[in-house]
């Protein structure tokens, strides 16, 4: 059903995908592109959300038993010249340092041609090689092991195309490094931190993903298994929004990471890495948003419950106000999510009005609003951000001010639940499994137009897959680009009783893998 | 009195300071030198306390109104050089971004020339340029003033001689950046966040300051006033911990920073700037630490009580263990600090022994040990780590169970009370107010010999001032230099009845300052 857009919209998502995604970043006031190529600022809203997102991860990052520690922003040329020797693919897209110092010269501030480095210095793209330095120093026995080490820090990759949160040239991150005896143990260790990320972003981003496992051509370079988390966006594509991967001794060997076990052997650790990033942040704003802008999940809302006090320049208002406070200081003693309720009293001096939209279009999950009528009946009104229009119509709930509050973290776990549910029936009835053919898996997604213009929403693709390698799946991958589409992973766990054919290459297929449009 | 140093001590902090400093942070396993120059790996007991410090910072900065932000790590040369016109005394030791790839030339991996960057980028010395540009753009009306905003991040100084903490080229900080409508308020925000500098470091790292004005040539290159807080090492010397700055219209002029006031012509922004980095932490050591390593207040601990199960391959182990998980449990309930108590059952496969001597370098604040005999008695053994010996004898205490554990949230409360007034005693009783004259001056802090040499404790001289400036001032600078000596600051907050007279001029002071060594 086509909707009329109200004044207050911020964009129709079904007209223009891209455009509605950059008006909902920048009406919620979350980020902006800088005058620096690629990078972004990301304004209180945005990096709100991105506190939140560390602190739940954080948490569960530690609860399997994780460190954290810092690393330079810096890596030796050299470090990253023998990565290049030992792993295929690496790429060479990253910011170099090579002078320490400003001079003046002829009138112009410009790098001092004295003070150029002996050896340039590469702004870490990921801390691989320099953490894996320091693991070759601090493991030496068996005793030492498992050793699990986490990183939250800014990466640098010199991306072409950059989109907010999508694909910047800076971004934030974690980057998890752990060393193990054996890989059993290795293995493991990747598969539990991508089931932590699978359930931190189904319960916390409310936003349903597939964890599987990545094919041959798309793992990390160096790694021996890839495994991704990736979520549907409302246009139907995929979203990649973490990885977790087990590189074997490919690393350890190349730097030298060795214990002596248990037998007196000095043997190479089996090791891991795996990291998700502010890119998150730009899957939340394209599961949950809406043409009024964006709907945040509670449990990451900077803001759960925002008041905002119907002022009108008369004498009341002052008791309005006071009754706006008392409610703030009410919920603020709920405990919603393991957490007290985030509240904001909103008094900023601007119209009451310009407030509600304001906070509708940055997604405070519920937005009240108290005028001296709610005053005189003891009573509350609010929207619920998740169902905010009956039809057109915005929709408004009144209830007695004292049951609001205790029934306040009961409302915004059902807000978080519907969110989820909401996401995850699009993904669920958005995988087409009855494609049997490369022809058929080409009239599904239809022609590769524009990827900008493309309207109709299409979703992704399950299909049988032989698990062709070398050169057939080179080959593959090239029909696939020309549909724009590529495979995102091979779902971990249960498959259909019989798994068909290989759609590709006809053989029986040993497994099934998802085919999108992607980020 | 000298005592004999036992075979688990780090090293006597009275005979050479420097050494016993990298001793403790080495023992701590706090963090070590990286194979970047001048950069530190942070180790997770160091990256801990690092935590600590930001979630309390972090909730006083927050509660006076500031709003966390990430702006890019990478500032256009053109910013700096618009910068340096418009400040004297400003540092051109930065990290420079000359290329965005690397290339395989004749074999070996470097900066790819034809990826060479228009326009170099700097690695953020500090983020006033880059932040006070967007603040030209979101600053519109008084109704956007005051904008109140932080940044947590990592920034870079090429600094030529650096110590763990003390002075990295990397470091971690945040950095406030604040607008205002005029001065008043503009210089409120300045020394507010000062004072939240110095009570955090008094509450919290139990680190007495002193908060006053540094001089005019110690301000930050464009300000009109600095201020800093200072606290005293056990070395004698001078760490300036925390600074606030006022800077006027300057930068607003320098950035066009202005808004629209309710009469409605367009007026400039009055801007402060204040931080703290991961130096603090180098200022816990030198406060805290003894002869055994490390003691950390218990606000910052990462581990606040760790409990050492004495197994000895015997079949009551497994009760032993039992006995001492119930009683992690039990402590975790408990509530100190306004946070669940920081628990750690040390079951690492190592000597008991061992273990002890590890936390007891590392600082925890509370030890148990726990043997059958405990187990039968129902009772506790542990060391206060702020009162680890008697003599050379080290000290430990019993206590029932159910008691300690009842009394542990206050048994934490007492040490960081403890910690702060040892500080606070040595700080007070090392200020010397009775020196009248410059030869007093250097007849008190004796010759400069060689500053890693130095044994004998020297405090600090609290003096008369006259505001000389200029040509006077500079030349006071340079005499106090040969003594390696330096003005930290004047302290604000009540003054002597009478002041006397300036010892430097022998006009009649107008205030006092603090002269010490300083790192």
């Amino acid at each position: 059903m086509q909707r009329a857009l109200s004044a207050h919209r911020v964009k129709d998502n079904r007209s223009n995908f891209p455009d509605w995604y950059q008006a909902v970043v920048r009406e919620a006031d979350m980020a902006e592109t800088s005058p620096v190529r690629g990078s972004m600022i990301i304004k209180p809203w945005g990096y709100g959300i991105w506190e939140q997102i560390q602190k739940e991860l954080d948490r569960r990052i530690k609860e399997t038993g994780h460190d954290n520690c810092y690393f330079p922003l810096f890596i030796p040329l050299s470090f990253i010249a023998k990565e290049a020797q030992h792993v295929e693919g690496f790429a060479k897209e990253m910011a170099v340092v090579t002078h320490h110092r400003l001079k003046m010269i002829d009138g112009k501030l410009q790098p001092d041609p004295e003070a150029r480095l002996e050896e340039p210095l590469i702004v870490r793209p990921t801390s691989e090689t320099i953490i894996g330095d320091a693991f070759s120093r601090w493991i030496k026995s068996h005793r030492d092991l498992p050793l699990l080490i986490n990183q939250w820090a800014n990466v640098v990759r010199w991306e072409m195309r950059t989109r907010l949160f999508l694909r910047t040239a800076e971004f934030l991150w974690q980057e998890g490094h752990t060393a193990h005896a054996d890989a059993a143990d290795a293995m493991a260790e990747t598969l539990r931190m991508l089931n932590v990320y699978r359930e931190f972003a189904e319960s916390t981003l409310a936003m349903p993903v597939i964890a599987g496992e990545k094919s041959e051509n798309e793992r990390f370079p160096g790694a021996v298994n890839t495994y991704s988390i990736e979520a549907m966006m409302q246009d139907g594509k995929a979203l990649q929004a973490g990885t977790s991967h087990y590189l074997g001794t490919h690393f350890s060997e190349a730097q030298n990471i060795r214990f002596q076990n248990e037998a007196g052997e000095h043997v190479w650790c089996h090791t891991t890495s795996w990291g998700v990033s502010t890119r998150m942040i730009g899957g939340v704003v394209m599961t949950h948003g809406d043409d009024d802008g964006l709907r945040l999940p509670p449990a990451i809302a900077p803001k759960q419950i925002v008041i905002v006090p119907m002022l009108r320049n008369k004498p009341e208002d002052a008791d309005v106000l006071g009754y706006c406070e008392a409610l703030a200081h009410a919920l603020a003693r709920e405990t919603a999510f393991n957490d007290r309720i985030r509240v904001q009293l909103d008094t900023k001096d601007i119209k009451s009005a310009d407030k509600r939209w304001n906070w509708v279009r940055r997604g405070a999950p519920i937005i009240v609003e108290i005028g001296p009528r709610d005053m005189a009946n003891g009573q509350v009104t609010y929207m619920r951000r998740d169902l905010l229009r009956d039809g057109d119509k915005v929709r408004s709930h009144s209830a007695p001010r004292d049951g609001f509050v205790a029934g306040a973290a009961q409302l915004l776990t059902e807000i978080q639940v519907r969110l989820f549910a909401e996401a995850k029936t699009r993904l669920d009835s958005n995988i087409e499994s009855n494609i049997g053919s490369f022809e058929a898996l080409a009239e599904y997604f239809g022609a590769a137009g524009d990827e900008e213009e493309a309207s109709e929403f299409k979703g992704w693709a399950r299909v049988g897959w032989a698990q062709p390698r070398g050169t057939a799946l080179d080959q593959i991958e090239q029909r696939l680009k020309t549909l724009k589409l590529s495979i995102r992973n091979a779902p971990l766990g249960e498959s259909p009783a019989s798994l068909g054919k290989c759609i590709f290459t006809g053989a029986p297929a040993t497994q099934e893998i998802l085919i999108a449009r992607a980020y």
